[in-house]
């Protein structure tokens, strides 16, 4: 399972202040915490900062960069503020997200045809939010079809077909989760992802329904999630999840796992 | 969900102690604390008692049925012991279980055709235990088209796939899941039903592994399982579970498990 960690995003108050105050230590600790926690990416979003996006991306990225191995998950629905941010990033980062809306697709796509830079890639078109798998499945395939042909690798393409909360519709669940696993076994070689948490909008006890669900996705095959990895029993349900999903040979993730005191909760 | 106390089995040491005593305040005090925490079914098992099985077992289903309103799951492969202990239960029993093994399914089926009684039909023939989800659904088959043939009813059919310990064989996780939707799929009406716990053999925290595997049974179509109510993670986990699948309308039954405190972890 790939971890994308979701914690450093300007919607967050404390994250907001540090980035106000640049307060480097607090990001850099909130960095170094998702990394030894199994973070594979560190996600960077400083989208309430209006007008001044770009400029405290690329200072996110650089103090993150500093104290983590781990590369960056460019999280902005604006290509200029990718684009920018992608100057000052060393090694291969991930963009969240390119998606079919006419405009953000014409402009993130150059930035990215061609490279190795990993993709996050929205299942939402100029005709809105997807409601059913197979809404979500007609949008998937023509994103990877179309940035395929644009000389994005497959592997590179981390498809999310966009959680919508469980409240205000009992289908939501299985409409994603299915088209997960249309997703998975109709185009070898692709990802797919999400963030979790708006599934449980609006319900209390969300962190069960959220743990839940991740265990859910991963048994019709979901292979990477933007969450948070300081959550204990959400990464121990994934590596539970995963062992028995048959992707851990010899159960020897699980029990590195437990050696480690990481399924001790 | 339904779900059946697996608690009152003779190979629990404390149980065969109770029993042995005859001890009729703890066997009920356990059948209660069972049906309480949401069993429908109580399961009763007195197989460690060789010669005495079925005398116990009747003592066990009067015992339990005098205390709560859920009917028993008789759990005895010995045809002989179900016949007898069936001679006492009052209401409609669930029995576990009936397979293709010739010799026990021809001294049962009488006992079960044109009854209302539930049946567990265990993945199992004289070829022994099932490896994969293809050998699973070729018995289950065989299984359900028999049954329904003798005259019960394809809603009185609880099909048990069989779970093997994960720690044996990397696959046996999704070849269990995979045979659970594959049967609900291709036999509608039909019930799959699982005791958990052999997945989890020869693995440390083995609860997680258990609640992980529950969890993601439910995204691939379980409407059934052999399990411990008193487990109270575990039985949130499938309160969760169940929502998000969709058979919870307006999350009306995971709303009431809050309101009722069985959600606080």
């Amino acid at each position: 399972m790939l971890i994308v960690g979701e914690l450093i995003n300007s919607s967050r108050k404390p994250i907001k202040a540090a980035i106000d105050a640049q307060d480097t230590e607090e990001i850099q600790k909130i960095a170094k915490d998702q990394h030894d926690h199994g973070a594979d990416f560190i996600d960077v979003n400083a989208g309430t900062f209006v007008g001044k996006e770009s400029e405290y991306m690329q200072w996110l990225i650089k103090t993150v960069q500093e104290s983590v191995s781990s590369p960056c998950c460019i999280d902005s629905p604006d290509p200029k503020v990718v684009e920018t941010a992608l100057s000052v990033h060393q090694g291969t980062p991930m963009v969240n997200s390119i998606s079919l809306e006419k405009a953000r697709y014409e402009a993130l796509l150059p930035v990215i045809a061609g490279t190795d830079i990993k993709v996050i890639a929205l299942c939402m078109s100029d005709k809105g939010m997807p409601e059913t798998k197979d809404d979500r499945v007609a949008i998937a395939e023509d994103l990877i079809n179309s940035l395929v042909k644009n000389n994005v690798p497959i592997e590179n393409i981390y498809v999310d077909p966009l959680v919508q909360p469980i409240s205000t519709n009992d289908s939501y669940g299985m409409e994603f989760m299915d088209a997960i696993e249309a997703i998975m076994t109709g185009f070898p070689g692709v990802h797919t992802i999400c963030g979790l948490s708006n599934i449980s909008y609006g319900l209390p006890e969300r962190k069960l329904i959220n743990q839940a669900f991740v265990v859910m996705a991963i048994a019709k095959k979901l292979d990477s999630a933007i969450i948070n990895p300081l959550d204990k029993r959400m990464m121990a349900n994934i590596i539970a999840a995963e062992t028995l999903a048959g992707k851990d040979e010899y159960c020897s993730n699980y029990l590195t796992a437990y050696r480690e005191e990481r399924l001790k909760l």
